[in-house]
């Protein structure tokens, strides 16, 4: 192996806890923060598990706020109705509890309640220039990875595409990844947010930016999402599969700031905004086609990531590599997600334009082991058709 | 594996930055702080080197005031020598770059200079209240990992016992690792501290309190430091193995808080109060005796630990464990360090003085996977004499 010479940073949250029940012990750590007045942005459902913490929070003297308004992939209109109702609250710390929509929307709040820039400005990366509000984030999916991650995704009412807001200062002060929360999530769910984990740490470790200071965030994600994720989906209530799919997802949300992902997210996105495809199965859907696409630019970190699934060493590197993408066929198989996009009811006409919406997405396809042109993106969603 | 039930947390430093010349690059991350006056502690054969950013920070307006006064091992005494001559310049910011020693002052100065609390009303864990200072680490050996750390050890001129302050707000807002600044260390300290962090890492690993989040950093760096200390050692300007030995080292450090060291470091420091021998050597020591006092109670910890130093599987995990031992002191005999307390003047009749010694680093020796009396103690030390 020889070094990589070029400098990394990554931006960690200042407290990272982890582990069963955690979510019931953050109120203290959200006390020495000082807040007076708390917007907790979740979804209806999570409210009874709320409970204890509300209670403990309202016990010393925090104010709360409480919306559950925010739907799967939220536009930049659903964001700016949420936070036009607090702007003159005088809020000072916004907590996150729920998948990576809430998520997205309270890292964002954090940074819009008390600003002077316009959200429209901030489209891009490192272009917001401050946070005033302390910023708390529990995933309750496993997931996205938006936890650990200085990304907002979210979409664009002008021309549907999804846009992503990338800075420092996306990254909360706080997580708690608690992966007792996710054991209510229904199998297609956690299935499609499990998808979508493996393939941040995938795309991680085959990046064309990877690092060795990432890798081993990449590589154990793939490991534990790869052994436990099926676990997961058949029996929710199985604790070391929700544990340690919850510890990969967290992993691959570290992925997401340094590195980030590549080709199988920029072809994905189009699925969402064109068919609303919930984003977890979209990327299912595209990761073994831009796998075996990939291959030939990167056999070798393929065929590690094919030994960490458990899959045997082959004559060589692509031999091994290709096991990986039938060990990913099978997982998404055994995990009862839809394998085609013909099954999604997509018109196969449609290809051309997706193709068109992927070529766009160039923060991510500069990451893409492999160059993608715009007939190969043709060809991988006919391939996935 | 099952999963480890315990609750983890992590503080980490809120951004990390990793790669040749990256001490160059800090000042734009400095800069976004908005200090005024800024008291950097550093050693005085380093201050070349800062040149660059000292420059860059006084043109962006930033008072600096530059101590190189501290020396190996510092006392209470040295640091609040060191302190007292700041108390009224209104300091804003502390920037640490050295080894150890200075880190750990530095991370001490950046709470005491406002701060309320009186400094022997710290020892112990978790007891400051705040810090009301920016804190910025550059260590320049590889390492005590103190840049990552949450602890700062001192010698208290009362009982010359080393004493630990342990606390998240010791644990800097930026870290900084350059390998390059590493490159002119001489071969005995690149040596020693090589030594001491690869200890930080072997002890988390076969923690009482080992976890599986901490796990991945353990063993990835005790896999990067076995492979390349010696390359280090044997030529300071091998930029491959500086780097790897740099990473490794970091990940030592993030090991020391959530999970931190046991016997080889609770033995280890009547070494450093009794013979003022420096601190990775008396791990150096130590380490291949309590290894294999420790193997009956984890041995397939210890075999995966010499798996990852590139020791071949043997019949069994005791087999394995124990060659990872013997990899161990042929690596300590490479680096071209001593071996025995005998090699260092050490009077055998000390033994049970240095035992008494040990046997009060309880909050060290819990984390021990074995139970250590004051004769296995006394062994420990007859069998390293």
């Amino acid at each position: 192996m020889t070094i990589v010479t070029r400098e990394i940073s990554v931006n960690f949250p200042s407290k990272v806890t982890f582990g069963n029940g955690c979510l019931e012990e953050i109120a203290s750590d959200i006390q020495p923060m000082g807040l007076k007045k708390v917007l907790v942005i979740s979804i209806a459902p999570l409210l009874p598990k709320l409970s204890k913490l509300i209670d403990r929070l309202e016990k010393g003297g925090v104010e709360l706020f409480i919306n559950t308004q925010i739907e799967q992939e939220p536009s930049f209109l659903d964001f700016e109705k949420l936070v036009q109702q607090y702007t003159d609250k005088d809020i000072d710390g916004v907590i996150g509890i729920g998948g990576g929509s809430v998520l997205d929307i309270a890292k964002l709040a954090a940074v819009q309640l008390k600003s002077d820039q316009k959200l429209e400005d901030l489209v891009g990366k490192n272009l917001i220039q401050n946070r005033h509000l302390k910023l708390i984030c529990v995933p309750t999916t496993a997931g996205t990875g938006s936890e650990a991650s200085p990304n907002a995704i979210l979409i664009d009412p002008v021309d549907h595409q999804k846009k992503g807001i990338i800075s420092p200062y996306l990254v909360p002060d706080l997580i708690c990844v608690d992966p007792s929360l996710t054991c209510s999530v229904p199998p297609s769910v956690t299935a499609a947010t499990g998808l979508d984990a493996l393939t941040h740490c995938l795309e991680a470790y085959t990046n064309k930016f990877a690092h060795p200071f990432i890798d081993i965030y990449a590589l154990e994600g793939v490991r534990l999402i790869a052994a436990n994720l099926v676990n997961a989906v058949e029996n929710g209530d199985d604790q070391e599969a929700r544990y340690q799919v919850a510890m990969g997802s967290l992993f691959g949300g570290i992925c997401l700031g340094p590195v980030n992902t590549a080709a199988v997210h920029a072809l994905a996105y189009p699925l969402g905004t064109r068919f609303h495809i919930a984003h977890g199965l979209s990327n299912a859907l595209l990761l073994p086609h831009v796998m075996a696409f990939n291959i030939p630019s990167a056999p070798k970190r393929y065929a590690e990531l094919a030994v960490a699934m458990g899959c045997e060493k082959k004559a060589n590197d692509t031999a091994t590599a290709m096991a990986g993408v039938e060990k990913i066929k099978q997982i998404i198989e055994d995990c009862k997600l839809p394998s085609k996009l013909s099954d999604l009811h997509i018109p196969e006409e449609a290809i051309p334009e997706m193709a068109d919406d992927a070529m766009k997405i160039t923060r991510l396809l500069v990451n893409n082991p492999r160059e993608v042109t715009l007939l190969d993106a043709v060809s991988i969603y006919q391939a996935a058709y």
